[in-house]
């Protein structure tokens, strides 16, 4: 252990499929360092989650003692480190004294999952996402109202006195990429321009007609191929029709609600825009700092229970 | 060229984006042989085409003279052999006067692309279905109604008094393809079973609520986790529900008309399955017949042509 780690208190661990982001933390709460890494669940096999932590983070452990890791995300699905069981709607998001505690070859570990939360019916499913609303309630303890959180697959949560009343994920970030790298769209998406007002078009246009999309995709490639349009405008169009899909089947969630998107990356700014052009007004959070606050709440109780 | 091509007359070739099917055609307008390949135009250069066809069908062309090939498809297209400009709505499927002609290196090939139809607006492309929507005229000269052509990209047609008078092209069965192997649902689908019943209730549900295709295709995956949901029921509700939205934009397409689904395979049944549950009765066509036929009845005007 190197002296900048004296301090390591804690680490705090959001383990997504694709991604795996590793806070240090020291006994004031504070991050010692931050590490984002691509080994995410995906690319990994049950037993290579510790060796993979360790590599990461072993320089930072005391000789003597075990640290706690507090982990949130995919590592607690069933193909994950180790399944930590969903808790149901309605319900806080889930506290430390429900997570999985995983048993470890390397002493100096401690390691915590986070379950997610399931819903019947309708079905539905979140990992990752119940720490960051445990996060915004942290700040919010008082808040009822809608988070909507963007991303390859959006949530949006109706948040009631402390709870998660109910929720309902879109696939459209999935849809989003694999229409642009993967269909015949992909020869009309040549770039990462974007044209707000092509985005604003198709964003009315699918709220208005949704059934229409499919046949509106298609229409871009035409486009392409006759009128030459431009893949700035190709690219808002795609992303315009499948959040305006998004929006009209949402519309319980956000119409009349008090609306806070968690997350301030180019895919939440075409949420508030296409939002407030529907006439609802948002805010919006760091989702980074929503997870980190749910992680850090989660340490805080586990603190508690040690009292 | 050996005994059994010595009647070789002329070649008809259904040059797609992934496939290329070639019929050797003998004087009396019969099949000598069929060829199949996965030579189709995303795997070649322009200047593969005319080796490509050599290669497959060098054995049988005369010492003397040269042999009509006639091609559609996406040999035409601007990636593909020679572009063969567009027709415009409404029209007739363009005939052989329009073809595009290529010059070849090999003496022994008189090649002939069939164009495409365009339409703007709303701006919509087809390349090889006008083929087969000659080769149903040519057997049905009065008809009046719509004809359906299920793949990758479904196409609705409208027709009238032997012309195109309107079309509508849905990506229906490439984001199946891309759902079904590539997103979060290839962990959901791991079989081709197929459940008819879900299918019928998945392409019910879309019709009535269009907009909330893209949550209840999630809803497929968070079954899978939490209910066991079987890949035969997880892939028929897949196909139910987009084609279901599907449907629901295109019904000005199919309520009370005369529709013909051009295809007898498992998607064409799908098709005729869903429409049939919306009260709209369709018959089919065999797919292969009509392109072959639609190339025949582009024979037969060059031959009109050349006397």
């Amino acid at each position: 252990m190197t002296k900048e780690f004296e301090n390591l208190n804690w680490i705090a661990a959001d383990w997504g499929t694709s991604h795996l982001r590793l806070w240090l933390m020291d006994d004031q709460d504070k991050v010692l360092q931050h590490i984002a890494s691509d080994r995410g669940m995906s690319s990994l096999m049950p037993d290579q989650f510790e060796t993979t932590l360790v590599e990461m983070v072993g320089d930072a452990l005391p000789a003597q003692g075990d640290v706690p890791v507090i982990c949130c995300g995919m590592a607690g699905s069933r193909q994950g480190w180790s399944e930590a069981p969903y808790g149901n709607v309605p319900c806080r998001p889930p506290s430390i004294d429900q997570a999985t505690r995983v048993k470890t070859d390397d002493p100096r570990l401690s390691v915590f999952i986070l379950p997610g939360i399931k819903q019947l019916p309708a079905a539905d499913v979140m990992r990752g996402e119940e720490t960051q609303i445990s996060g915004f309630l942290a700040e919010s303890p008082n808040f009822n109202g809608v988070l909507c959180l963007p991303g390859t697959h959006c949530k949006w949560v109706h948040i009631s006195a402390g709870e998660v009343v109910s929720f309902r994920t879109f696939m459209t970030g999935e849809m989003f990429a694999l229409i642009c790298n993967n269909s015949v769209l992909r020869h009309s998406v040549t770039d990462d321009g974007w044209d707000a007002k092509a985005f604003e078009v198709a964003v009315s246009d699918a709220i208005s007609r949704p059934s229409a999309v499919s046949g509106n995709l298609f229409s871009i490639r035409a486009e392409s191929l006759l009128c030459d349009l431009d893949s700035a405008a190709a690219r808002a169009r795609i992303s315009g029709l499948l959040i305006g899909i998004e929006l009209a089947a949402a519309r319980p969630y956000w119409l009349g609600q008090d609306v806070v998107i968690v997350g301030a990356s180019g895919i939440a700014t075409a949420y508030s825009t296409a939002l407030a052009q529907q006439g609802a007004q948002t805010r919006s959070v760091i989702a980074e700092d929503m997870t980190l606050n749910g992680l850090r709440a989660a340490h805080a109780n586990l603190a508690e229970i040690a009292q």
